[in-house]
């Protein structure tokens, strides 16, 4: 194995600073780091998520190896974002939180499951290429970010 | 199906919104968008890129369904990574890249395929529960990290 040891300590520092890079300056704390992670798991949902919206609206021609490539990434980021909501980034600022969620959290995981459930179907019907079960799918996954918003997001 | 479209549109502007809020303020442009879509995905990128180089190392335990798991997602984040290159991108600030990059961007593109090619190995290989494997697998991933950081990317 080429890789050395040193270098991996080196690589793996430098990928922190990497990530840290957009932090607030000072060391970030652990809940920090996990709503950074949070957020920045959203901006990717939220990239993907675009696109198929887009294309269930009708406001760009449906385009089915495009929804399929989408859909594939929104599923695979949905079993994420579970993790970025740890008890240390209770109370934090700059977060779109509800601090109720807090003394709901079964219900808060349950609809992060049926997101998960649902992308994940989504990712699969899409896969058909028939537009109108690829766009039923993505209005049921879109219902599922809808009623985690409603409930937990603040506006 | 229950999902009207104007709550559609609703939907689409809020996520829009969800993903600006952590924009500067102002409508950020195509090239600005993109950009923090890329810093997205290295940070996403690096959250579970850090347990494998972890575990590689020896700092912590070998856990091979954690491994795996952690292995899926570098596999699933390293192909969205080229998106967030667009030329759009090119002179921005608050950017790591070196400006080098764009009179080499095929250089820079094969570079991006070796990560796609070896995480997608990687996650096969963490699959099997072998840690000799997995590790070295993980060196193979790390290496093509830094064979773009060494040339692509400012400290």
């Amino acid at each position: 194995m080429k890789f050395s040891r040193s270098f991996a300590v080196t690589l793996l520092t430098a990928t922190c600073l990497f990530a840290g890079s957009a932090q607030a300056q000072g060391t970030p704390s652990k809940g920090e780091q996990a709503l950074k992670y949070r957020k920045a798991l959203y901006q990717v949902m939220a990239w993907n998520f675009g696109p198929l919206g887009a294309m269930a609206q009708g406001k760009v021609p449906y385009d089915a190896a495009e929804f399929a490539r989408r859909a594939d990434r929104v599923a695979a980021i949905a079993p994420m974002l579970v993790e970025g909501f740890p008890a240390e980034t209770k109370g934090l600022p700059h977060s779109e939180l509800k601090p109720g969620m807090w003394a709901n959290r079964a219900d808060f995981d349950a609809k992060m499951k049926d997101l998960v459930d649902r992308s994940a179907t989504l990712a699969a019907v899409a896969k058909s290429g028939d537009f109108a079960k690829s766009k039923a799918a993505f209005f049921d996954t879109a219902n599922t970010c809808k009623a985690c918003h409603d409930k937990y997001k603040t506006d």
